[in-house]
This record gives C-alpha cells, structure tokens and sequence, in this order.
C-alpha cells in the first residue's frame, strides 16, 4: 500500500509546488505531507504509544542471558501489538526509556519495534525527549533520523519519522534537531506543556511575556516555516508541538500561538484526559493534532477494539471550542 | 584498589554516623562520599568527557557490519582514552548521543566504556540530560543506575554512578530521577545554566524570582539533604548542578544558591571556558565542583599530559572569587 500513496502524495506535491516530479523525488516527502496522506486514508489520528513492560511479559523460554532473551520478547510483544492495532492508528511512538534499560538487547528490540511499525504502515515517532548543546543534538540527530559517518561508510540510525525534543537548552540547540529533521524529512515534537502534575513548577512559571511555556510556544512557531508541508499537509508543519491532553485550558491558548504545528497529545486514557474535549486542540486541518494512547490499548483486553474505539472518537472530534 | 578505599570510606561513613559496620555495609556509600574519596586520593578534580567521534578513528579492519566494527572500535578507542588519562581524573562522563547514534552496537560499546572506566577507578557520570514524566523517568533510572524486573530475574542497568537530567518538567519528574538515585547511592546532576549560547533563550527568563535557571537551581537545593554526603563527602550533596564554565558571571550565584550541590562545569577548553577562573564554583569543600574536559583531552597529542595539566590547575584552584 505504501509505495502507491507515497507516489500519489509525492505527484500532488510536486504539481502544488512546480517542481518537476524528478525534482520531487530527490527530496524526501515532509512528514506534514506523509502524515496528512495517513490520516486520510484511515480517518484517524491516533498514534499508538509503545511503553513497553518486561515484567508484563511471559516469561521467556530458557535461562542464560536474561537481557537478550528479554529483548526478544519486548520486540514480539511490540510486533504482535502493532500488528493488532494499526489498522486504526496513523503512528507509533515508542518509549526510548522502557527500550534502553534492557542495554544494547533492547537497542536492538527498538529497531526491530521500528521495522514493524514501518511494516504496518505507522509513522514512527522516537519519544526521548533528547535535548543537548549542538555538538551533542547533532549526534541524537543521527542516531533518530540520520546517520553517523564511519571510516569506510554510514552508519544508519533509527529511521524516526519524527522525535520528540527538550527546548529547555533555547535555540541554538533545538535548531540543531530541526536540521536534522529537515535534512531527513522528519518531524519534531518540542515540549511545550506536558501533562504531569509537576509540569507546572517550570513550564507555568509566569514570565513578562506570559508563562515559560508560551516562550516554549514561540520557539516554535518561529520554526515552523522549516518543516511545513506543501502537499497534502499543506497549512500544517512538522515543527510540532508536545501538549499535555490532561490540561484542556493551555490546549486553545496553545493552539493560537502554534496555528501550524502538529500537536501530539499524550496523557489520554491511563493519565486522565478524554479524547473527546481534544477539539480545541485541533486546526481546521484533520491531521493537526494526534492523540496518543499507550495503556489504554496495550492493556486492553482487546487491543485492536480499543484502538478501533479511540480511532472513532478522533474521528468524529469537530476542531474548536 | 577500590576495595580497600572502599572498605576504609565505608568505615569512615560508618565511624560519624553511628552506625554498625555491619549496617553500613548494607547501604551503597553516597555518591558524594565517593566523590570526596576519589579528589582526595589523586588530588583531582577533572572529569574525563567521553564524546567519541567514530568518523575521526582509523578505519575498522575488514568489511562487514560497519555499526558492529565501528562500535568495538569507539569501545577500543575510549578504553585507551581512559587508560591514558585516569591517573589524573577521577570520573568519566560518556556523552550518550555519541553511543547511541551506532544503534544496538553502540550501547554494547557505551556499556564496555563504563567497565573500563570503573576498571581505571574512575566514577562514571551518565550524560544524557535524560527527563521525562514520572513514568518513564522511573525506566530512565532503572537504564541508568538501577535495574528492571524481567520475568525470571532482573536485567542491570548501565550502572552509573551518577546521570545529568533535564528538570523542565517539574518536581515530580525530576523527584522519580532523584528516587532512583538514592536506591543506588548515585549522583544527579540536573541541568541549571548550559554553556551553549542559546541557554539565555530559556534559563535566562525573568520571573518574579529571578531567571528560570534559578527555579531551577532551587528545586536542586530543595533536594540536598536526600543526596548528602555523611563520611568525607559530608558537606556535600550529590543532588548536583550542571552549571556552564563558559558563564562565571552566573558560577558564585549558583554556589550561593546551591551551597551544598556538587557542581558538573562543562565547556572548559574547547568551548571557551578557562579552568583556572573557577573557583567562584567552588564550596570550601575540595569536591564540590568537576571540571570536565574532553576534546582538549581527546584531541591532544599527549592525551595523558593534557589531563595532567588540566589535573594541575584544578588541584591548584583557590575556592572563592
């Protein structure tokens, strides 16, 4: 299925745009672009939050290396989860923390998750929050979307189609991963107002120019041009925004100050907040904001019918107040 | 000969606390404590920064996996680096980005680092300015300093003695990082003032309070008493503080702030920053402040002469302005 799209999506862009379709080729489709074409083919906006557990798991067969054999299993449990609920996600977001803490066993499990996600359709969105002085983002930039120059070659990274990013170290730094998003056609999610009750120690710190999080707001915005669609994404940017979906008062104010930006919504389900109050966070765009559920699905019953139940209620939110 | 600096610390510690050897052996010694072990036994206060660039290492024999080769290449050439330099260092301080980037190999080769830093006596300091909403830094901890349940047993972590984390996400976030730290008697090191220019876009907000980065240096001191030192670290806290070296405007006001915080000062050398100025960084404690260096190590041509100089003006800093 992906080939068709891609190649329908890249004609439409190239035809708004006046480029050749050669020319279009050479660049890869922005992930605005790849992200509007998947909402609209499955009427959805949900992203599949991959937080995986290991002491959840059946315990794996045999003795020997525990970290390995763990590893093994968090990508199959991750395998058979994609494979149940992406027919009504558009993405999925894996957790690098539950990942890393099985070493380079779960580095590897990553990537396969990644592979799988790709398989079935997903965008991918990297969620490590990494944020770093510009020698240092630059390397996170390769390892999520790029990658690392070796004596004799390239090493690939991850393959994102997106990640989420720490604004908190300014601009020199996040403009650091948004080169790196550009250069790969990728998507940036810059924290903004997370959902955590903490959030508002730092983020709603009241400054001459409104709280610190309105501050986060603008860094954004002011990039957005950067990582804008042209095609079927067109009026969104890959510039986008992490929005806590437990605080629906900052998500009008939020949406106000980032007209263009894709907000991702975390915090729906398991942390509290109620897919169906999320319209506000929404442009006149379907593809402007994606809810994200981990628990909800992945402790369902049913991962596939809760998945398919999110998918409904996203799909029937009306944008606004 | 850890174990007999070991075994005499622990007797310290025991010693003014008043408790048995026997309960004292049962708890890890604070973070703090091995800190000041460490600068008093090598009259050092340098911090080895470990930001391998695979693209700078001689071609990896053969062909093949080049992320396999290129890992146990960086590996090679940090345990080198350490070797070399560890005489006159007393902790490492792996920059995480430039492990990761090389995928699953990288991991294997940020875990063979740790060991070899920990064989050259060396405290290990995580640097991947990790942050997150309480959930998930639960999981960044157990990568970092603890362990993960897994069916059957538990799988280590990378086993730090400290991690740099990123705060803008609240008390409660950064209170799970805090939590993990204290189970495993490390150190955090919270991001206060970077020394990149576009800090000031962010850390340098006015509030009512003064700038966003004294926020932050508050929710540090708020956190002393749980990470303090109580046997040569006692003074101390190994609830610590990124604080730029390139800024010392912003140093004595950061030592105020946090009296007690270990303080981990980056950009001196190849940044800007000039060793010998920072003793407005600095409690009357010898401990109290790391000066890492790691392109000005790396990149010498006599690695082990560099970090000896650099060895020579810290242990020759005066505390105070």
């Amino acid at each position: 299925m992906w080939p068709t799209e891609d190649d329908v999506r890249r004609r439409f862009a190239a035809a708004r745009t006046g480029r050749t379709l050669a020319e279009a080729a050479l660049e890869p489709l922005s992930f605005a672009d790849r992200l509007a074409a998947a909402v609209a083919a499955r009427e959805s906006q949900v992203c599949l939050g991959l937080d995986p557990d290991p002491a959840k798991l059946e315990a794996p067969g045999g003795a020997g290396d525990h970290a390995e054999a763990t590893g093994v299993a968090v990508a199959d449990a991750c395998r058979r989860l994609i494979e149940a609920a992406a027919p009504s996600c558009v993405a999925a977001k894996p957790q690098l923390a539950c990942f890393e803490r099985l070493g380079a066993p779960g580095w590897a499990a990553l990537a396969a998750t990644v592979t799988a996600a790709r398989e079935a359709g997903l965008l991918v969105i990297a969620d490590g929050k990494r944020g770093d002085v510009p020698v240092s983002a630059a390397a996170y930039g390769q390892a999520l979307v790029g990658s690392t120059p070796v004596p004799g070659g390239e090493v690939a990274g991850l393959g994102a189609d997106a990640f989420t990013t720490n604004p908190l170290l300014g601009a020199d730094a996040l403009d650091t991963m948004v080169e790196a998003a550009e250069a790969a056609g990728a998507g940036v999610f810059a924290l903004v107002r997370t959902s955590n009750p903490g959030a508002a120690d730092v983020l709603d710190l009241p400054t001459d120019a409104g709280p610190v999080w309105e501050r986060l707001a603008a860094l954004v915005a002011e990039r957005s041009a950067r990582l804008a669609g042209d095609g079927a994404g067109e009026g969104l940017s890959g510039m986008g925004a992490v929005v806590g979906a437990t605080e629906p008062a900052h998500l009008a104010r939020a949406r106000e100050l980032m007209p263009a930006a894709i907000f991702l919504l975390p915090g729906v389900g398991a942390q509290g907040g109620d897919a169906a109050e999320l319209g506000i966070a929404f442009s006149a765009h379907p593809a402007s904001a994606l809810v994200t559920a981990s628990r909800s699905i992945a402790e369902a019953e049913d991962p596939a019918a809760a998945a398919e139940r999110l998918r409904e209620v996203t799909a029937s939110i009306a944008p606004g107040p």
